[in-house]
């Protein structure tokens, strides 16, 4: 399947002043036609999402890769459910950030913008499809769709759904736009598009997103990668430090929020590693220990230098004595992927510490890494969880989909 | 001259988290003494200066680079000025930018804090050595310089002189590093070093801007360049219309805030134009007209499509005659920088359509695009203007150069 990448790009970039122009009521109307729309094209869109699962089994796709593949009624319900919910949040368009006056008589007002065209590139799960539209849309902003190649069919079924929803509406359809391509090429071509897209979101694994920091001339928000630590300190209370330990490590593994890597302070180890080996037994976990607390971890194996800086995803976590909180920053900051950090302690000093010199988006005291989502944030809606300074830091709501313009008013004042 | 960039970035990188928890008294006397030790050390940085301004007459320099490279005891008093007025700013840091409780029960604070290592590629001007420093180490950040080649010797000079007042100050001279060297390799090596940098920030003109936006690894923050436009509405005051035309196209015209295109409504065209026509010629200004408004230009040249797109910084300016607002915002969006654009008319409807759709960072209704500038803003400070979306948009201060943590506070909280 060839296609004309910079065609479709242009063609959402041309009808970015009308989306960013339509009142809130007109915006959360097609998003809520847009939601029945999907509920009542079920079957159009199962009948295409049997064609990538029967390519996809020929492939010998793996059960839990098939599994984030299928659709069913209820995941489409559960899609169309979503975008209900972002009808509901807060319009964020059009807030004044700002508004002053200047002694040269001007007046100046700071206003919540969309982005413009927004581009995100994404792997198997074709619901990201309806989520990111109903997110960008919300948000006034155009969207560049360019999926998973095993999704190709659904993303392509579901795209027409969200397409028609907007004509129906009167608005123009090329506010989403799909690149439907399984051509790496395309990709590659896609983040090449500056001049028409303002910014590129990656949602996928860390592979996709470095391929993406790498090669996109368009300004990158890189997301998702998590190489989560959590300290022990010496003061910490060892039943907590295990609870959030097994609920950061165990309750969902394949996820960027998920503890990855244990720092332990010297003076606790003898009285915390054996409950924790015993925990981490219990919980299927393996660790990988390095030379000073594999004496206390029985079953563990030994950590090499790569082992800190992984990110696991999986029942599997590293482990590492030090003698100081100020080694454990240290320590942490050289590994992390500065994305969640937390440190268990009663002591008031040493939370502050490391509060303020972890460069993490998220740093935790006494609370679970898992915690670092929109929805828990209370952002009602989340794109994705930045992992850089700029622009937008931690979970990606609404509000992180805008920009702002001044806009400055006068009487005929000129500069001096 | 061969220099190791690598390990230039990685030096600064190496310190930024000692610079991150500098308290502001700290940075601020730091930068005092820096003021004055630039000041006692003129000879010094005169002589560096002399090495380069020889170099660059042999080479056939232009008067205008002469004059901006060359650095006297009164301009190094101005840098030394410059620097005192950044310590005089309010420090941004540590400002809670929002805070919260969660039905989770855990407490989230927003803070602001530096952006980590920031790279500035900057051209000819040596003064922006010192400027570049002040602001990124007043907000608490480190800065790696890479200047114009013709001007390496003064920025060697410079550079060694800050260094020594951190060091003077007990503060790691690493928080300011110099790429010095005048090879375009090294340039195009610093770009790739996202390990270290955080952020790209490019100042000189467009076709640098254009080199960093195109090769960069690391995030750019696009500045600079500035084909602003002013619409003259039908309802315009003549009298107004041409005294901010006059002062946004001549008051300095080698600068991106300078109006470089006119866009004029059909119905003002005949009262309009005449008078535009004497006023540009007495300032030696030179129109290039588009078929309709040619008749009313005696002394213009025909416009060619390219120079409705064109940032001339110079005594010209492009002139389109349209028939709506509507047109004049199409052809504006369609040909502008997004950095500033005006309307001049006394219809308040005219002017909220134009506000509202103009897709810059700064859009004006009757005021100079002259006013774009951090100073004028009342930052009390300025890196650049941005130009792209991501970040920051507009004239940048201090609080541009920051992002912010989320530090979250529990009493032991797992996730459900």
């Amino acid at each position: 399947m060839s296609v004309d990448v910079e065609k479709l790009c242009s063609a959402a970039a041309a009808v970015r002043f009308d989306i960013q122009s339509l009142p809130e009521e007109a915006r959360n109307h097609a998003l809520m036609h847009a939601a029945e729309l999907l509920e009542s094209s079920a079957d159009d869109i199962l009948s295409a999402n049997e064609t990538d699962l029967s390519a996809a089994r020929e492939n010998g796709m793996s059960k839990g890769m098939l599994d984030r593949l299928t659709l069913t009624k209820d995941r489409i319900r559960q899609m169309a459910d979503g975008i209900r919910v972002v009808v509901s949040l807060p319009d964020p368009l059009g807030e004044v950030l700002d508004e002053f006056d200047r002694p040269s008589g001007i007046h100046i007002k700071k206003v919540r913008v969309p982005l413009g065209v927004i581009g995100i590139i994404y792997e198997s799960r074709p619901n990201v499809t309806a989520d990111a539209f109903a997110l960008t849309f919300k948000t006034g902003n155009c969207v560049v769709l360019k999926g998973g190649s095993d999704a190709l069919y659904s993303n392509i079924a579901i795209t027409a759904v969200l397409r028609k929803a907007l004509s129906d509406c009167g608005i123009p359809e090329d506010a989403v736009v799909l690149i439907p391509s399984a051509d790496r090429e395309d990709t590659a071509r896609f983040m090449q598009m500056r001049e028409y897209i303002d910014v590129l979101i990656p949602r996928g694994s860390a592979g996709l997103i470095r391929a993406v920091v790498e090669n996109s001339r368009i300004p990158v928000i890189e997301t998702g990668s998590g190489n989560c630590h959590i300290y022990v300190d010496k003061d910490a209370d060892i039943d907590m430090a295990v609870r959030i330990i097994l609920n950061a490590k165990t309750q969902r593994i394949g996820v960027c929020n998920a503890a990855e890597s244990l720092v332990v302070h010297r003076e606790i180890e003898e009285k915390f590693l054996p409950v924790l080996a015993k925990a981490m037994k219990d919980a299927g976990v393996l660790l990988y220990a390095d030379e000073e607390s594999i004496a206390f971890l029985p079953g563990s194996e030994a950590a090499t230098e790569e082992d800190f800086a992984r990110e696991y995803l999986d029942l599997k976590m590293s482990v590492k004595v030090v003698g100081s909180t100020e080694e454990a920053i240290a320590h942490i900051n050289r590994y992390h992927t500065r994305h969640s950090d937390c440190i268990i302690t009663e002591n008031r000093d040493a939370a502050a510490l490391f509060l303020e010199k972890i460069d993490s988006a998220c740093v935790y005291w006494n609370a679970s890494t898992r915690f670092t989502d929109g929805f828990e944030f209370g952002f009602g809606a989340e794109i994705g969880i930045s992992t850089q300074m700029l622009h937008a830091r931690g979970p990606m709501g609404l509000k992180e989909l805008t920009g702002y313009k001044y806009l400055i008013e006068g009487t005929g004042q000129v500069r001096a």
